[in-house]
């Protein structure tokens, strides 16, 4: 759905000082490099002035130190946080450029009995509700979903197409869960048993708070007993593993291909860069950030960065490096035997 | 489903000698910490022995080493692995309190010609079993399941919502595949061609023993000729890679975000903890253990435990030594010298 | 299926000079290791003869450096490019052995208004299709897929089941993605505010070029506002995350589990082995090879082999390095302070 806005529209939804024309006609958001004369775009960090300089855009989001930059090129907004202005941007433009889904329970869906559905809400073809689930108002459910028997979906909470949501778990109000996330599979439980693995039942759920949204094919499992828990306004990336009675704090995001082993506990305004690891029954403090592809292997006490990866290099000097790792204790013991004999 | 047994039925139907009042009344399992006066928990590690003299667990599950400290705060099951036994208790506990499985194909179901599937097999709504395919006695089959033609499920085996199992792909007795599982995908194979990538057809399939558990959005390629092997009582958590040809051995278990390349060929009772990789065409022998996130790059042909993680530390300590670690190899030759230089 | 095909045919199909029975029978392909005497195996490596020596096959596909060896043993069929030449055998193989897909829209899917569907197409059981979706000819969408509103499918791709195409993305011709492949799911976009985060609305899709392959559970992200762009002949194995806006040239190949962040762009020729990250906003040039579980942290404007993985080891030897390299700065400093008192 294209659409067209003036600049006044922009500043009478969302705010901001206007320079220039405000019945300039805007049909895209873009970035600098690729806008075009019906272009909005916007500068959130100063360093990439030198690119506003050159862009086709019709208009510029800006901080007030870029605005005598801005204007000398063509029309300005000027707002204190261009970034978190243009994220309201892009609200504001999506709610006005998609389809509003059709409340109601398509015809194809397999409701069971007992299942509250709000009238508001909209449930997509081939989707299963379970009985006892409890699906809040203006909740929107794509295709193929699986909403488990005693499961909750809280308020404006969105399931894209194919999302699973297991037996008794809870999703709160105006989340975003992608396609293929697994919420409530088994964690993976097992008491050794003569060289075999017992089963241990996973008899947890999944609770999750408001505000989360979780990316596509990511996994959260229930929990062995008790619950496991992701806190208000979590975000997770794709394909992200999530182990039973694992714990995520307020706010704490990690990027894709993150895995946190069972019974960790995160704390708020986390966060982890992709494909890093939290070990089991670790505790990380609220404030902790660990670099991408870091393995965390014990708990973190302290807020901070935190970094544990392999620097690249082209694949000789590698080589001749990772050998030479593989004697590093055996050098650290030359270095002590000269520091003895040097002395 | 909420229920209420006493710990005579307990004791009854597991074993175990009850010290205590053998009518008290459990309506739940949980952990030492969590649990109250209707609670049943246990105690597999001494080390947590302070967690239970402060427990409000109405019975604990103890060796029998810790039963004068379990007795004297309360009743205790006295067991020789009181985790084998809680594991036991998990799925006696699961089959009192989970809804059973309604034998029969739902209504929406599509089923092919010359499918076979067992009376007291369950197969959930909006799935598809193909020509040729075999469900076996007790199956359950989820909702928006793909069944291949030709596949065959064995006796009491469990797929989750959502599971793809490929064309002529097998799965033995009592398995657990859950949400997302994808068995049978083509494995990764090319011939380059001037610059371009020519497609060889995965022309094998998937064979996986009894007992085997696979984790959500798990990923088992089909052979390339000949088929991909998974052996009885394989665990294998979610979001694992299996690439094609891959053999893995009985009851071996690989925790989550695990890729194995292809034909890589793992014994019985091996491990691998989150994010670990094993390399194609590798072998490793029975009872090796891989530590979380090392990457296996020959085989391994001596029982073990292997490991090669990068310890992480504070970004700003983790700078300085990776630095340093990209000079490694010219350290080693200035250590060289200094010992030339001081002999 | 099974077939049985005589020598004749392979040759009058595929070319090759062929020494041996023509009339030979033929219903397997198979390694060397496993054929049987009605096999058609090939060698690919001459570091692999000695197993063509003692294969049971009954004729094996070679180049003329090993047909004198080849013919010793039985019949062979002579071949500049033995690996190539099995590629398409695999693909004639398929060909003659797999069911076609029966063209047509399956009774049970849902197609919105305005979709364009070719005649020669085929729709799988419960499969939707979004408003203005275009469906090329002879393609083949298995079940449970969704397509949605305003997305194009071009000839001859074939989706397996449950596949996920998000409105306005587009896949071109000859393509083929696996079960679980998302694509145009949002990318992670947040802006920071007062410690929460605010939801950029991803308003670009995702461009697919022709003959691009994706794995089981891959997942493309669409783009913040321009398109994240796939280039013709890509290919992508099971569960890798490509965040959104990256850009992957022609003929590119990723391993398994591997992650590009947001924004990167990577040229031609470029191939990453399993597990490995490239972060976002980089750059890699043509003709780059990353090794498995390599993280890449800053552009590689330079073709070549890049590396950076900790080598593995028994787990003693491990823990002993690994203490050592969290104080190599230290040891570095150690052996300056040598050189200086030795001068």
């Amino acid at each position: 759905m294209s659409v067209t806005v003036r600049l006044a529209d922009v500043v009478a939804a969302l705010g901001g000082v206007l320079h220039g024309d405000a019945g300039l006609a805007i049909n895209r958001l873009a970035p600098l490099e690729s806008a075009d004369a019906a272009s909005l775009s916007f500068l959130a960090n100063p360093r990439y002035a030198a690119k506003m300089a050159t862009s086709a855009a019709a208009c510029v989001v800006v901080a007030p130190d870029q605005q005598a930059l801005a204007v000398a090129r063509g029309a300005a907004i000027v707002t204190a946080d261009p970034y978190l202005y243009f994220a309201r941007l892009t609200q504001w433009w999506a709610a006005r450029t998609r389809a509003a889904a059709v409340p109601g329970v398509h015809a194809s869906a397999v409701v069971e009995p007992g299942a509250l559905i709000h009238a508001s809400a909209s449930v997509g073809p081939f989707t299963c509700v379970g009985a006892g689930a409890r699906i809040g108002a203006g909740v929107v459910i794509g295709s193929h979903g699986h909403i488990g028997a005693g499961a909750a979906v809280g308020e404006g909470t969105r399931l894209a197409p194919r999302v699973t949501l297991g037996d008794a778990c809870v999703v709160g109000a105006r989340g975003i869960l992608h396609s293929g996330v697994v919420v409530g599979a088994d964690g993976f439980g097992f008491a050794p048993s003569q060289g075999t693995w017992v089963k241990i039942e996973q008899l947890g759920a999944v609770r999750i708070g408001d505000d989360v949204e979780i990316g596509a094919n990511t996994c959260i499992d229930r929990g062995a007993l008790d619950d496991t828990v992701l806190d208000d306004g979590v975000k997770l990336y794709n394909l992200i593993q999530v182990g039973h009675n694992v714990h995520i704090g307020a706010h704490s995001a990690m990027a894709g291909c993150v895995g946190i082993a069972g019974s960790a506990k995160i704390g708020k305004h986390c966060t982890a860069g992709g494909g890093a690891i939290i070990l089991g029954h670790l505790e990380l403090v609220d404030h902790v950030h660990i670099t991408a592809a870091t393995v965390v292997t014990r708990s973190i006490l302290k807020p901070g960065q935190y970094s544990g990866l392999f620097p690249f290099d082209d694949n000789a000097s590698w080589e001749k490096n990772a050998a030479t790792l593989r004697q590093l204790h055996t050098l650290r013991d030359r270095i002590r035997a000269l520091e003895k004999s040097t002395k």
